[in-house]
């Protein structure tokens, strides 16, 4: 067995529930792979408050662009010139720290006292160094990197390439990944043998997991759309990601706590 | 008009696309209100990486607990004894400094270009500062508000109140906030004249919004769950939750950019 992990080390340890700590790549780069939006952190000075921004990434390598989701990557943030994070990069010649989270709620998980309830979840946390991607041809390997992985296939449906003022006023970050863990919790309610020794709360409260995902409405064209059907790359994107959503949060109820299948 | 807002400032101000930026309590409360997990961001120490947090946790007011979320509110955040963030609110007596995000994506905005894509989303932010709650009865008004936070009516209808032991492996953690922000996007692709005028790109690319929003699947009951109907509240809850998050983002596709009917 080959896959590669992540070291462990005071940065990335899961140290509240370590079982449910996760350092392969493969794990932490699919959870970020399939989440919409990224929340990324940065601390603009040390007596300023910590910054949150909610960002569209993508994990590739644009060294080595056939790497999959169990090799080493960057992550892409997709950003505007002026923006803070974007002036901070600048200025900070390429040393500014960030932490980059994504979180996908899989269900709720009711047990028979408040304290015990939980949520179905998977969490990856990254690491790393952000600087601006100064390369045209990096650039573009972002772009598309991209778009097609907040839906496949799109790029190439679109007006490409970019124009020179396009470009110009769109800014990527990439951030090398220094450290990243997964936190994954699944598997039915857990509660204390002395409540489940009492009959009289096994006959009044419902346990029990109610699984949640991100659906995907009907398509809606914008009023100067002229295309009549809905191309068949969404279309299977949106239904192939629906179902997989759906499939995960279900299955995940009879995985273990760790999420073991 | 009297609705509450926080005051703009370098903190909290939308810079980037600023007519997206929303102050008022309400808005700002009911994104960060609705939304299962939110991150949580700190800097340990200012040599080290921020790090952020999920966190499950919900807006309230011991002080006036009839408070709606148009009013100033603290922030509750629930977590363990052990925890990385506990201690450091612990040793930092009351001035741990947080910054705390909730994000909602409502659909996937499909332009001619890859640089005008979008997404749909609401987005709120916090900044405050942290500090454990160590009495009693605030920690109890804390648990029962994220209990019924994350689905109403289940403090009640499960084993109340917790007893020492479990009140004493739980902390709270409650936000002051000091200063907040939202920012909401919404509406249809929004494409440049230039690509407009082309008929070819017109009749071949695809353009609108895919709505997406959370949906909650059938309640599974645990292995030692011995009521046999899924109680009333939680199946009403589901329910209304879940179609008041489908009719937003369906609803969001004809607002305008910055989320006005």
């Amino acid at each position: 067995m080959s896959d590669l992990s992540y070291p462990k080390s005071k940065t990335n340890k899961v140290n509240r529930l370590g079982e449910r700590g996760k350092y392969d790549c493969k794990t932490v780069h699919s959870i970020i792979a399939s989440s919409p939006v990224l929340h990324v952190s940065f601390t603009p000075s040390p007596e300023e408050f910590p910054v949150i921004l909610p960002m569209i990434g993508k994990l590739g390598s644009f060294e080595n662009p056939s790497a999959d989701l169990s090799e080493p990557l960057d992550l892409y943030l997709h950003g505007y010139v002026s923006s803070r994070i974007m002036n901070l990069a600048r200025k900070q010649d390429s040393s500014l720290k960030v932490c980059v989270c994504a979180t996908k709620v899989d269900g709720l998980v009711l047990s028979l006292t408040p304290n015990s309830h939980s949520m179905n979840y998977r969490s990856s946390i990254i690491f790393g160094t952000a600087s601006l991607v100064t390369e045209l041809e990096e650039k573009i390997y972002a772009m598309k990197l991209i778009t097609d992985g907040v839906l496949k296939g799109r790029y190439e449906n679109t007006r490409v390439p970019p124009d020179g003022a396009e470009m110009a006023s769109t800014q990527i970050l990439r951030v090398s990944v220094e450290s990243a863990s997964a936190k994954v919790r699944a598997g039915e309610p857990g509660d204390y043998d002395k409540d489940l020794k009492r009959e009289e709360l096994l006959d009044t409260v419902w346990t029990g997991v109610i699984p949640m995902y991100t659906t995907y409405g009907e398509p809606q064209p914008s009023h100067y759309n002229k295309v009549k059907e809905v191309p068949e790359y969404i279309s299977t994107y949106i239904k192939d990601t629906g179902d997989a959503e759906k499939e995960y949060a279900v299955a995940a109820i009879t995985m273990d706590e760790a999420g073991a299948a």
